[in-house]
């Protein structure tokens, strides 16, 4: 299959190339228009305090849709879809240890587990794209650039993490217009929560990120950082659970859900 | 102690008061700058699926802050307040019929109780008025005027209600206004779910609402309809639980939360 093609497929044909094993790579930049969903699945002994957790750190974990304790089906986000064949790629965590990837988890799924999805920064680069602002990660073909901060999340129960951060170099006469943007999609991160000086959140050198890529700072540019998704999975694997599923890094949930739908204003 | 004086105390004072036993009254225009909560408190057992009621119904259930099982202090919220004792009334509720009103909860709560804080449009008349957009219900010295609607909430396990509005009447050429100002605020309602026909929310006659006063509709004005956290009490004692504790109507949690910090932008 040619990225070419898929590419331009909408939502429910890219989840069926997924589901029939026809794809099982990232999707960024695939389906566009429409939200990507990072994806967590946990016992529901931990259901309550994880949710808290998001409610607690809503701009790193912004819920677009909970499904209850057995639930497969997205219904408010991705009618007809399976969340357990539907992603590309699946990680597998034991303890909160990285275990294995899969291309499918029909067979792990169980009545117990609660699946959480939760709003991703692909929906905002979209936005800021067509206003005119670059973004440097696309522009250079990189995954974004991310790091884990010295600011510390309001824990749930057995849930905790640092904070992580996307960071986005914006040219300074631009940087009031992404911050106007991004705040209008409170749903996947929202506004930045930092602009300038990396120190201040405790990274030292931006050009060795935690994870994802370095991407190139120019000259009259300002490191601008947004709250990321990937919180969320440090914060469940906190817990160290006999079992959480995520998918895999940049394989995310494809939603039905216009990225324009999710503007608050 | 007289109304006139009560109405300048800052929050904390006011709890005081409240703890004290010198005041169980209701609490509109008391403490003015700062957010008033609705009031939810149910068994742990419940807290999952009504948090997620909550996160599924925003509008008229917007989080301000929830504790976790058995503690009392809103810590987010209102630092070294005692949710069980600093309201000025409680409603307790059994099977999910009304059982009585106290003035102090302290003796009745317990470790596996969970109390959920949610915002209130107490916070979001004060930035109409200063705005300029009048606010009937405070004109007249009423309470606002709320309605069932033929609306369902998307429920969540035992949790299911029709969505329940406030009305206010708002000048035809103040209605835009008022639209951007509510937007501001998400997290106690935020924008009207309807402008004009009450009929399309099944309200037959505005004269007669199902909670509050009636108020005066003048020539060139539009009804306008904001969700309610009256919502969330319906939504509680839908699942008809042993115990249910709320604040008695009019009668909320003062936090220290000043209402410009809920604005979105």
């Amino acid at each position: 299959m040619a990225q070419a093609n898929s590419r331009r497929v909408d939502p429910a044909a890219l989840r069926k190339r997924c589901r029939n094993g026809s794809w099982d790579q990232p999707t960024s930049g695939l389906a566009p228009g429409y939200a990507q969903a990072n994806m967590v699945i946990l016992d529901q002994r931990y259901a309550f305090d994880f949710l808290l957790f998001c409610q607690r750190n809503p701009k790193p974990c912004p819920i677009l849709e909970v499904l209850e304790p057995g639930q497969t089906e997205p219904r408010r986000t991705a009618p007809r879809a399976d969340i357990t064949r539907d992603l590309p790629r699946y990680r597998i965590w034991i303890h909160g240890k990285p275990d294995r990837e899969v291309t499918d988890i029909h067979s792990l799924f169980n009545a117990d587990l609660v699946t959480f999805l939760l709003g991703c920064s692909f929906s905002f680069e979209e936005a800021l794209i067509q206003a005119g602002v670059p973004v440097r990660n696309i522009e250079e073909n990189k995954n974004v650039s991310m790091y884990t901060t010295n600011i510390r999340c309001d824990p749930a129960g057995p849930f905790s993490s640092r904070l992580v951060v996307t960071m986005r170099p914006i040219p300074d006469p631009l940087v009031p217009r992404a911050v106007q943007i991004t705040s209008r999609y409170a749903s996947v991160h929202g506004a930045p929560i930092h602009i300038g000086n990396p120190m201040v959140l405790g990274i030292k050198n931006l050009d060795r990120p935690d994870f994802g890529d370095p991407v190139t700072v120019k000259k009259g540019e300002t490191p601008v950082f947004w709250a990321c998704g990937v919180t969320s999975t440090l914060a469940a694997l906190s817990a160290k659970p006999d079992l959480c599923i995520t998918h895999a890094p940049g394989h995310m949930f494809v939603t039905d859900v216009p990225n324009e739908t999710l503007a608050v204003i």
